[in-house]
């Protein structure tokens, strides 16, 4: 079962090859945390419509991350820099640099 | 006008989410280095067909990096490990695991 937390995380990777209409209304539950009831009455569709809309929306980004594997990648990377930072203290410019990539 | 080196990263990037018919002649070219009239033969197309298909994929993947910018982020983390390699020759065996991930 996805958290919160991954599908945030999902969405700032993945979000920009969503429709609009699905970002706004993933920002919606994800970021500014309405209900589906909320998201539904504001929208002026179904509350089924709206989680059937999360769901594939959700989908879609997992699958992206299955065949891009970027979280993946980037957790790996982010990780290898703490290593660095513990290592060498001197590269902490350098890798402070790195995060803002990831 | 891309060089055969940017379309092979575009495809290395991002190929996982061209289809499986756009992969196979995107290899043929890139990799294989076949002419459009040696791919047109061997699948049994037209060479205006190949060429069609090479643009479209050509501009998807594009369109991908456009909106998720993984070549250009890689890249810049690649010159920050040049960047830490030169500043703590320690960090070398982490920054080679780095760029294994880019």
């Amino acid at each position: 079962m996805e958290t919160i937390v991954d599908k945030g995380m999902l969405y700032d990777f993945y979000g920009a090859l969503l429709t609009d209409r699905q970002r706004e209304i993933y920002e919606d539950t994800v970021y500014h945390d309405l209900s589906l009831a909320e998201i539904a009455e504001n929208r002026g569709i179904s509350r089924q419509g709206v989680a059937d809309l999360l769901k594939r929306s959700t989908k879609t980004l997992a699958e992206y991350e299955e065949k891009l594997g970027m979280i993946r990648r980037f957790k790996t990377i982010d990780a290898l820099c703490d290593e660095i930072d513990a290592a060498s203290p001197d590269a902490a410019r350098l890798t402070k640099r790195i995060r803002k990539e990831l």
